[in-house]
Formats: C-alpha cells, structure tokens, sequence
C-alpha cells in the first residue's frame, strides 16, 4: 500500500501560553483545513508525546483530542518514544495506513515544556537515562560533552566546525517564520556562550520549547480524491541502541541512526546519494555531523566538513535542517519528528518560503535519548 | 496478511517488589521462551504502559526494555491509552505484522502502582478526565456510581445482580495461579463492604496492581516454522467516546465497546454469537453488564441477568472473565488489556488449568477512561 500526505501544518514554536491540549488542537484543526479533509473522514488518529503527565499532570491527550476537534468515535492512541515520538508517530501512522486499518489518519505531535523551569524539565527528560549513569550525575547534554571530546581528538576536528553547525541552523531560522530563534548568530557568539559540558556550550544546545505540529496520511489512490499536491512515505524504519549509553562500543557512531537509515533507504529504494534535503536532530550541533556519518552522507570523522564547507546551507548540495533545525526551530519533544517531515512536505511541495530548496526526495531523523532510540523517513514529491 | 499470536505469558498480579523494568523483562523472557523463540529474531517491540513516569519517574521503558533483554538493534515504541494501552498494544502489533513492517513483533504491558497509596494512584488515573468535571470532583469510580444508579433505575435491575459480577469473577480467580485475589466471596461480603460511590461499594471495583503480561506475533507463515499451536488474531479495532462523560446521550451505553466490536466482528467475519469465551473490562462490576450489552450479548437492560443465570460462569454458554477480571486477578492498567489476551490464547490452545473451558473463538475488550477509549479483539484457534 502506497501512503501518502496530504496536509502538514505545525504552530509557531517558542514560548506559548496554551497548554497540550490547546496546542494540539490548534495544530490538528489546521492540518484538516490545510488538507481540505473533514473530521468525519478521519478514522484514527495518532498523539505524538512523551510527557504530558510530567509536564502538566495530564494524561489521555489522544481521547482529549480526538472529543475537542469532533473526531469519536475515530480510533485514537498516543505514541511514545521520548524525544522520538514524532518519528515514532511517522511509523505508526504509515503502519496504520499500509496494514489497511485506516484510510485517513491524523498525526499530531505536541509538547508543552516551557512553564518549567530548566532543572525541573531535565529531570524529566533525564527519567529516561540508565540509573547506572544518571546516579553519576550524567545527563544527556553531558553524554553530549563527552561525546563530542571524543570526536574532536579522535577526527583531528576544529572545535569551531561544531559552532558553525548552529550558524547554519541559525540563518536559516530567520527565513521560517515558525521558528523559536529567527536570529542570526555568529561562531563567536557560540563560542563565547556559557559552559555547559566541556567542550560544549550553551548555544551548541537546542532550548526548551512549546508547539505543536501535525500530518495527514491517506492511501495514494484516496490522496489522488482530494489533490494532486501531495508527498509519499516511501521510507520509515526505526532501531535501537544501548540504554546504558556507556556500553556502546564507539559512543561516536549512532548505530541506532545507521540502522534506522539503511532500513528507510531500502524500503524507499534509493539511498543518501538521492536525499535532496535533510531534516536531522541536532539536540546539539554534535549530532548533526554525526548524523550525517550515520546515515552514508559522510565518510566516518568527515561529517564535520559539511557545514564548514557550506555543503549543508539553503545554497549547499545538501540543505540539513532548512526550517532551522531543533537548535533554532526549537524541540518541543514530541512534536519534533513530526515538524520535521513537516518542514520536509513543504519543501517538496516548494511551499518552504525564503528557505525553499530545490528538492524531489527528502529524509528526516529523529532521535530518543542519545541515539537510543531513532525512526528515519523518506518522504518524496509525487 | 494474516496475524499469528505464537507465545503468551505473564507474571503473578498482585504486590510486587519488582519495579516497572523488571515486571516487563520477566514477561518478556518468558514469553520468548514460551514461544521458543530467540531475541534475534524480534524486530519490533511495543510496550504498553499508562503511566511509568507518573508512578515512579522512569520513561522510556521501551528502549531500557530493548536493551536488557537483548534486543537492540530492533524498533521500541511505547503504547499508551490509558488504561486500555494493553488492548491498543494488540492493535498496534497486528498493524506491525498486517503493513509488513515486521515478522516478528513482541507486545510487553506493564504497570507498577502498588508502592503508591490509593490516592496518588487515584490522582494519576483522575488526569485523564476533563478538569470540567475533575474540578466538581467526579472521578472514574464516581462515575462508575452515578452511572450504575441510572443503570438500576432505568431497567429495573436488582443491586444484587452487579454483586453476582463480583462473586462469579472471585470464583474464576480461585482457579487462576496468576490472580491477585484467590479468594472466594459472596454477595454479603459485596454488599456489606464499604461504600465508594452509592450504589457501589468497595468489592464492586478492581484492586491496584502491579504485574505485566506478554504476547507475540507473527504472519500466519512464519508462526507456522515455530509451533502447530497457535492463535489467530482476525480482528481488532478501536473507537472512542467523549472526554466529556456527562456530554454523552446515555451513560449506560458504553458507545466506543459498542463501534470498536462492531468493526471488530465485521474484520472478524463473525458475530457476538460465534464468541464462546471472553474476558471484559470490569473494572467496576456495572461494566460486566454494559458491556455484554454493548458487544450484542445481551440486550439493552438484559446485560445483568447473565451473571444472575450463570450464564457467564465456567459452565454458562458465554463464560466472562474466566481469569478473574480485573475485579480478581487485578489490574495493573498497561498490562490489563494484554493479558485479556494471554487468557483467551490460553483457553483457546487448552493451556487454561483448572479454569478451562471449551472455546474456538474469543473476545478481549479493553477500556480507557470511563469507556472513553476501548480496542475490541477477536482471537481464534487455529
């Protein structure tokens, strides 16, 4: 069964006074009006969150959901994967389409963060670190620290290239009107912010975020009955990767991304040489050359290269994190895989604004943990 | 694509000292072993939990989970639905097997909740209702009690007949080693117990549980490499009903049980008449009867002379909760709705000890909520 997209909206990501309820409400209902689809057509839905109850002492979001926007008796169900969630909720809906069990399925991934202060929601966060690590007061931005020492001596790299990373994702924020930053930054300002983790600091991170974003996925041949302007999900494969973080053989390579992606790649039949355009998870700027090795964009200790050389800007042969990526976008942990492939819809279908690329064939990369666990996408214009 | 269930297992329910982690990783192993089956072959993993990070601040269960048993590198996703996460769990692995993403997909649900008092447990169950009712402090066992005044009133039912619920379930659990409550008991001891929500007393409502629950799927062909004895799953579907509980027409029409067996039976190819055995959501006694009448058992009204005519007993012509229920063996939420299932597939294969009964075709119906989001399952021997 061929799936397809038919609508793809997200609300501005930042600091917002709606709480979950309203925020995904707000990103569904604009999805169905993008989509020019009605809610009595919708006969599952999917709510992409990793912590609703932690967050704000609410739970059943997809039953609240599914009753706020008129969609019962439609099936509902929410989708976890900590930080991957979106990514998680791309696989869930395309199963729920290929399988036969739905014809039009709703995918709306939301997280409300900002109310907490930074302490309380890495504590959150944190709750998914193995107790062997997190009792030595490890956290991720720290396995990120460690990390990326690691990759710096072992690659010869310039601790500079990391800070051009978020320069990168920076500029490209100030084109997407969505975005949490839409401001530019330079190397210095990078490396010049507070320490966070040795030799990562605050601007190699993304911020804490609220928003929302949501899809529509349908069979092509049901796509065909509402427009011509649609997206396929060609690719979608997830893995995992060690919950103690430390156990991995080389912390340098995310096997869960390598296996995630080669999986995607040969479900949609091509490989990264045809990805025109990439949505990849920089949590931090570390991840987005180590993504790029990950996935076979990159040689092993040469991912770093790509957004020196320029290769990743909105000009580059390969334009990562057009929509400004987690860094300048912002991460609103369960909406996030969702944004992605998102920003990677409007791409495809030359609706990206002044960030438009020229692209038939994008991938997103979605990542739980410190590459615990990772769902990869192939989207491609019709 | 026809969908297999080849293992299915489950630990004791009741008091545990094992925390969320442990109860899915014995359930899991033993289920793998069960099936004869070895960890390199699952490529997908779902794991099915209300609430770990409300009850004891641990998330991503499904990666940790992956890891200890040795599972990484294949794909983990949480499954929520509240307390019907067990019955989306079934929906979810069969989507896995019926779309192709996988051939072999383990479903492990679980909750730990007895090292929380009654009323924390309570304020993690109470956020999924709408604060429009929360706030004038209506929670799931008030509603339980306004419903079931209706329910007595309306067809003129005799408060003892819920009783008989309670009695006939307690009696089932005598047979069950897993149980939590072996206890016989009778309907003095119900209707003396003390009262929650007139007309319900305590004996009417489900205990707070700990314990996990296992099953594993596969296409029909591959199931058949691993064993003769196996279980068909030919139907499954869900639905839901309003946030809102006082906005539907009439409480005592479980409307979601009623559209989720519908589409549950049609995908089936069968009726409420071809089910021989079933295991329902009683999390309060009234919902026994509610739902025989909202799956076609029963006629509207008629639902609580099943109990009364042992109908529903090990000897009736539709035995219900042959385990117990929730009422006796428990109800530790993310496990409840897989282990419905490990029941049926017991009973099926003729693996259900003391408490077996004679059946080709089961049903498992499992509810979120108070009927606000419900999966409906058949399941048939081979």
């Amino acid at each position: 069964m061929d799936v397809a997209v038919i609508g793809a909206t997200m609300t501005p990501f930042g600091q917002r006074e709606a709480w979950i309820q309203e925020l995904l409400t707000k990103a569904a209902l604009a999805c169905l009006d993008d989509a020019g689809v009605g809610t009595a057509v919708v006969d599952q839905l999917y709510v992409s969150n990793m912590a609703s109850g932690e967050f704000e002492g609410k739970t059943g979001v997809m039953n609240a959901l599914a009753a706020d926007i008129g969609l019962t008796p439609a099936y509902a169900q929410r989708v976890g994967q900590t930080s991957a969630s979106g990514g998680a909720g791309l696989y869930a809906a395309w199963q729920s389409v290929a399988s036969g069990a739905s014809e039009m399925t709703l995918l709306v991934g939301g997280e409300k963060m900002t109310h907490r202060s930074t302490g309380e929601s890495s504590d959150i966060i944190s709750s998914l670190t193995h107790p062997v690590e997190y009792s030595h007061g490890v956290t991720l931005p720290s396995f990120a620290g460690l990390t990326a020492r690691a990759y710096l001596d072992r690659f010869d790299v310039p601790r500079e290239s990391l800070a051009e990373v978020a320069v990168k994702n920076h500029a490209n924020a100030t084109k997407n009107p969505d975005a949490q930053f839409k401001k530019e930054i330079d190397t210095e300002d990078v490396l010049s912010s507070p320490m966070v983790a040795d030799p990562l600091r605050l601007y190699d991170y993304c911020p804490v975020t609220d928003g929302s974003a949501a899809l529509l996925f349908c069979p092509v041949s049901v796509a065909k009955q509402y427009t011509d302007e649609f997206v396929r999900l060609t690719g979608v494969a997830g893995a995992t990767d060690t919950h103690v973080v430390h156990e991995r053989e080389d912390p340098t390579w995310m096997r869960a991304v390598a296996e995630s992606g080669r999986q995607a790649f040969e479900m949609a039949g091509c490989d990264s040489e045809d990805i025109d355009v990439a949505e990849l998870h920089d949590m931090v700027t570390l991840l987005e050359p180590l993504e790029l090795e990950a996935l076979g964009f990159a040689d092993r200790g040469e991912g770093w290269r790509f957004a020196v050389e320029d290769r990743t800007t909105l000009s580059g042969d390969l334009p990562v994190n057009t929509s400004g990526g987690l860094k300048a976008r912002g991460h609103p942990l369960g909406a996030t895989g969702v944004a992605q492939a998102v920003e990677i819809y409007w791409q495809l279908l030359g609706e990206a604004g002044k960030r438009q690329v020229d692209a038939k064939r994008g991938l997103t990369c979605n990542v739980g943990g410190f590459g615990n666990c990772v769902t990869t996408a192939v989207l491609e214009a019709e």
